[in-house]
């Protein structure tokens, strides 16, 4: 037989213990965020039928990007490019039953066929927040502010990132009443608006003329610059400003201020992609102009739970993702030194074994997390074993160490030694953890 | 459009909080007990090369069971079935730069097309362990005392299961040496062994007669009704009781007893169904005689990380599973009660919501889990959507309260109230947590 390759599948990560040590702070943390709003925890399967997607991801989602097949009884299945329809899902099945404002979060795996490239993976880790059963711009206020939150809890200061909002309401009346596009040069007007930052000013202009068509194209143009060169609500042409839509997205800036959300902003151009969303549209950017990226987004989708057969149910939520958090933390050097959850390698010397194996039963009985080496080498080899795996201290353990009750406990960092009894390895170990 | 059905795909389960709660009771309390022996967490993707499984899993498991499909770039993978193939992949992949002994483990989840039945989902979730690089039976005792703690962690008793051993090398030598078999026959057999508890003695014996062949069959019926009643080693036939296969067994027995597991029995009709193993094979039993089922098993497979092109490595890993996990836990009562993580439910009476909101961020500053009603509805129906997500303490907020800074605490499940300073509600909340 031929030799299997031992790389990963294109676009996915091994996440090697120093690997997941990171991925579990980052999971802790929004973990731990979220619980404090008083969000509970939700898991859901890894497969959906394929049509949950077509039905409101949007085209490109569900057609191009899915990692969809027929399984071996004929249903055609999707691995969960997102969690949104799932969760819609979920609540429209227990509709009744359910208490609401049901707050619901999960922190899960999701696969999307596209070229893997930095901050982009085939496979990807988010976590997940909805808020369902409020109507008013008090969940969006709720779910922006746990999103900062969750920055914050991260070592992110407020300069470090900002928060663009924008509202599908008022989005539709710009592209129908103000732009006076019909539905079809809505919807390319919005993938450009979406692709803005990625193209240059010039090729904006070229296909923006040609959705508005020859005719309309120098009426159009100019009230897209007029649009585009607004800093705020206040800057905006009057039409818009004096339209209806406007007074959500004011109320949910008062709110935000209330909350403490200094770093918000109104972003007539932000759009985000999919195409389930009804109201609220927010976004999290990286301010670091070297990055200047959205981190993740949300918003307000009232229409998905209705699709699964069950009475409407307003929702909001957002998703932060995994990669894009991960780079943030490092390029702003957030990320804090994370060492093994093991506390303790036990190194064994001469015939000490079965001495040692009591030792670690104690120890572990304790609560205290070791690692004993039971393979019979030589001291430096057992010794560099436990360095390598970056475990904070040391027990050697000979004959003479068991006679006596006290052992040599080295602390790594420091290369302190000290003889020790086990009650005090184990207080000394305990204190450590708690210290740092 | 017509509508979405709410029901999961088949096979799979949502988990609502009330579900997740006891998921996360077992895996939390699986990771907290593997991290005692020093083993450190890893993750992996959820798609492999389908080959990666057909190598050694096992034909049934590759082609009958797998979730595999051709990806949009042509290549054929598959949703894990399993984690062995991956984390020898994985450990291959870095075989020269990791320290050795490694422990490794994993909690992940896995598909499997298989007829859902009770105790079988076809998308499941197990704790993984490994330990690579001993090739002493030093390995398969701490494996085994590892999977008894796991046991003993979530509350089982001695007498609640049993730990069944036998060894590869030894069933080799039972099929060839001791019954005669070849390499097809044995395979068969192997197979029929598999299945004894599931089919009467009678069917037993008839396909144990057709694999034997009508020659064979009176003298191997003889020979395997002297294995099959054996109730320990020391019954078993002199030719196998004296091979050089037992040895390594006895040993195992002398290690575990060491260990203080005094649960473990020797099981010569124990095969295991993957084709990887090589040496030891153990099952965990649950000896409840209603149930009398296999809980979860492992062994050593000294051979998977040399498949993938690097220097052979022993290995020996165990996997329980969540759902048998689970099973046994609710059939021994042994499940503790789990309530929701949010600790306060703020109920808001009038206008209060921007003192009450005040109050949730102070509280969620002190790390007390909060939940704000934010909907502005009638007292009681605030209250039962408190009462219905099982929070403990519930805070009543209204202008007056704000006032004085004085705020009814109420303990859901002594119905007792309290007047109490912001201070007092963070102590008696967090007293609460620490006591159940």
């Amino acid at each position: 037989m031929s030799t299997l390759s031992p790389q990963p599948y294109k676009g996915t990560r091994d996440y090697y213990p120093e690997d997941k040590r990171v991925q579990n702070y980052i999971f802790e943390t929004w973990k731990q965020t979220v619980q404090r709003f008083g969000y509970e925890e939700y898991g859901a399967p890894i497969l959906e039928p394929l049509e949950v997607y077509t039905a409101k991801s949007g085209q490109e989602l569900a057609n191009e990007q899915t990692y969809s097949f027929t399984d071996r009884g004929g249903r055609v299945v999707a691995i969960r490019p997102e969690m949104t329809p799932t969760i819609s899902r979920m609540v429209a099945a227990r509709r009744q039953e359910m208490a609401y404002p049901a707050r619901l979060f999960s922190i899960a795996n999701f696969m999307r066929y596209e070229r893997p490239q930095r901050g982009r993976e085939r496979e990807f880790w988010q976590l997940n927040v909805d808020i369902f059963g409020v109507d008013s711009i008090l969940a969006e206020a709720e779910i922006i502010a746990l999103s900062s939150a969750v920055m914050k809890a991260l070592g992110a200061k407020d300069d470090m990132y900002v928060i663009k909002i924008n509202n599908r309401q008022l989005i539709n009346f710009m592209m129908a009443q103000y732009l006076g596009l019909d539905a079809v040069q809505a919807q390319l007007m919005m993938k450009l608006f979406d692709r803005k930052a990625k193209i240059s000013l010039e090729d904006f202009r070229d296909q923006a003329i040609e959705i508005f068509g020859e005719a309309m194209a120098s009426e159009g143009l100019t009230k897209l610059s007029a649009l585009m060169s607004a800093q705020s609500m206040a800057d905006l042409p009057r039409e818009i400003r004096e339209s209806s839509a406007v007074k959500g997205v004011q109320e949910l800036f008062t709110q935000l201020e209330r909350a403490g959300v200094t770093n918000a902003m109104f972003d007539i151009t932000l759009m985000r992609g999919l195409d389930y969303y009804t109201g609220t549209v927010f976004e999290v950017y990286d301010t670091d102009p070297e990055n200047n990226r959205s981190l993740f987004g949300g918003g307000r989708y009232d229409g998905l739970v209705g699709l699964f057969g069950a009475e409407p149910l307003s929702a909001v939520g957002v998703a932060p993702g995994l990669t894009m958090t991960e780079l943030f933390l490092r390029s702003h050097k957030l990320l804090p030194e994370l060492i093994s959850t093991t506390q303790v390698y036990i190194v064994v010397l001469g015939d000490a074994l079965k001495g040692a194996m009591k030792l670690a039963d104690e120890l572990r009985s304790e609560g205290v997390n070791t690692e004993l080496d039971m393979t019979g080498r030589k001291l430096d080899k057992q010794l560099k074993t436990g360095i390598k795996k970056q475990i904070p201290f040391m027990i050697f353990v000979g004959d003479e160490e068991i006679k006596n009750e006290l052992y040599q406990l080295k602390d790594i960092s420091s290369a302190e030694e000290q003889t020790l009894s086990v009650e005090r390895i184990i207080a000394t170990v305990k204190d450590h953890r708690r210290s740092s």
